[in-house]
């Protein structure tokens, strides 16, 4: 466990841009299906041929097609895309677990008696084991002190500057780096005929935020994630400003995130994107509307190229984004679509 | 009072929809500002010239000529508008209170004992002497009956039946057909200049969404307005569905909106509208960014053509939206832009 121990492995390396962002397209709208297909043929470039490639331009097609019975105005495309997991790697743990790890090293210089409490003492001994056995409510403690009590755009800089150098223990790339160049040619085909892209996230709504633009193409206010209330008041000049507050909103994770779209985005998906059983919610909600609904699952079976757990289909247990055995069967009963990520990508990652 | 009883005036005439929408303008945007400007000359209609006409025209111009020193890129540019008395008519009582004092009288033939009970016994006497005492506490009773308890797709359904008929006591129009002309014309020229519109509501998010996309050209994920809880569940046939619960997330309201704006929208907008003391905060939040920003606040000065009250500059005290003294130096001091209502808007409504 201590040489898996994210917090290790940084290196202060200038900001990698490889693959923030692919190269940008025409916004312009293709109203034909046929035009539709040929950009499809380009932009999914790192799929293999197969079921999911195929239930992707089956999907667009269907809705984008103005004869289409199935047809959907461009103004109600709406695509939703949990991260952890289905955007970026989520092992060995949450990249924005592994921040409030980090930060708790900062706060103890400001605050030394936290050297002296737990479950902070635990965090800075650097003792992989004691931190694999820390409870869920000493994590929600670490979670609260590293992530509220500050005002919002110090949060911002605080994660911004994290991001430019912390790096993934196996990779020892950039966390932002490590984004599925596939999952990435989805949101952009998706936008480009039309749709607009969300992400919805158990995440914290407020880091994501930090990145979502640069790194998905995604703007702050599409992203979904759990909330956290915020406080406005006044600083000694007189500015008003707003403090994060450890107030939890939402709890954007399970039943949390189909409660999350109707509150951020107040309809519903026409297409879902997850890989474990806190995304099932997302896909039966999405599920339930009329004509044609896309519902994929990100199945992480290539241990060579990223990971392999499940536990369904015989693949080790998992602590993050377990993708169970009832969850493959509602996606067989439910006609969802399974994204082997050994059969289905070509590539895993840009720089591969 | 009675007579001004805005449950009574219903007829059943059908949907007119005079101001709806205005016409379909080119979506593409303008990138050069002597283009923005003969597009303003031509959008801004119903303006007058004078101060606020020039601020909203010298604002456009500094955020979207490239070569100022104030240009802000297109994706960064966000606007906020109150609804209530800055978009549409507020006197003399907000609409949705009106939707919820109606909604009684059907809730009463699905529970009759409510007739026995108070507030609403109060409320199904019709009694406006008995119904303007009702305390915050009686109103929110009603509220929470008329608001929540149902699935979303019900209450949206509901509300949508309830706009198509209800009429304003003094006009006996349509309460969509009240909308103020000069502020759908703001809003449609700020969005042919880059800027994304949002309603900031004190209102139910999911009542204003109902009809701000017909209504104001808004999407639903645009409307930031008071939030409820919703639950997550499934009906007897195991079809999953969201019911609105009795659960305040946040009161979109004077520190709310900008509480509010962060939430939904994630970064501070470069232009706001009010008209009240509910309004303050976004303002002032607003102002506090960097560059070009525009704050305005709608003045009613015109009991000829819509209503006139303050309590600011001597005009009448107001049970909604309080134009305050207070905030009428403030607006001095910052340099926000008063605009009105009598001198500055050459038309009010669109049927005019």
């Amino acid at each position: 466990m201590k040489s898996d121990d994210p917090s290790r492995g940084i290196d202060r390396r200038a900001l990698v841009s490889s693959l923030i962002l692919l190269p940008a397209l025409s916004a312009a709208l293709l109203s034909s299906p046929v035009q539709a297909q040929t950009t499809s043929s380009a932009s999914l470039a790192s799929w293999n041929d197969g079921p999911a490639k195929q239930a992707i331009l089956d999907f667009v097609r269907a809705t984008t097609d103005q004869g289409s019975p199935k047809f959907v105005p461009a103004d109600d495309r709406v695509a939703t895309f949990d991260q952890d997991g289905t955007l970026w790697v989520e092992h060995p743990i949450y990249t924005q677990i592994v921040y409030c790890l980090d930060r708790v090293s900062t706060l103890a210089t400001q605050k030394p008696e936290l050297k002296r409490i737990e479950p902070f003492k635990t965090v800075l001994s650097g003792d992989g084991e004691a931190l694999a056995k820390l409870s869920m409510h000493d994590l929600e403690t670490i979670l609260v002190a590293a992530l509220t009590g500050m005002p919002v755009e110090e949060f911002e800089a605080e994660v911004k500057k994290w991001l430019e150098t912390a790096t993934h223990p196996r990779w020892k790339r950039l966390y932002t780096d490590l984004t599925f160049q596939p999952m990435l040619e989805v949101q952009q085909y998706l936008r480009d005929n039309g749709f607009k892209t969300y992400i919805v996230t158990g995440g914290g709504q407020d880091f994501v935020r930090v990145y979502s633009q640069r790194v998905y193409g995604i703007p702050p206010e599409q992203v979904v994630g759990t909330m956290g209330g915020t406080k406005f008041g006044y600083d000694k000049n007189g500015k008003p400003f707003l403090t994060k507050e450890p107030k939890l909103l939402l709890n954007n994770d399970k039943a949390g995130k189909p409660e999350g779209i109707h509150l951020m985005i107040g309809r519903r998906p026409h297409a879902a994107f997850g890989n474990s059983d806190g995304d099932r919610e997302m896909l039966e909600y999405t599920g339930a509307g009329d004509g044609a609904r896309l519902m994929m699952l990100v199945l992480h079976d290539d241990d060579a190229r990223e990971y392999a757990y499940g536990p369904a289909r015989g693949l080790p247990d998992s602590k993050f984004g377990r993708f169970t055995a009832a969850l493959d069967d509602e996606a067989k009963k439910n006609g969802w679509t399974v994204i082997s990520m050994k059969n289905d990508w070509k590539r895993v990652f840009s720089f591969e």
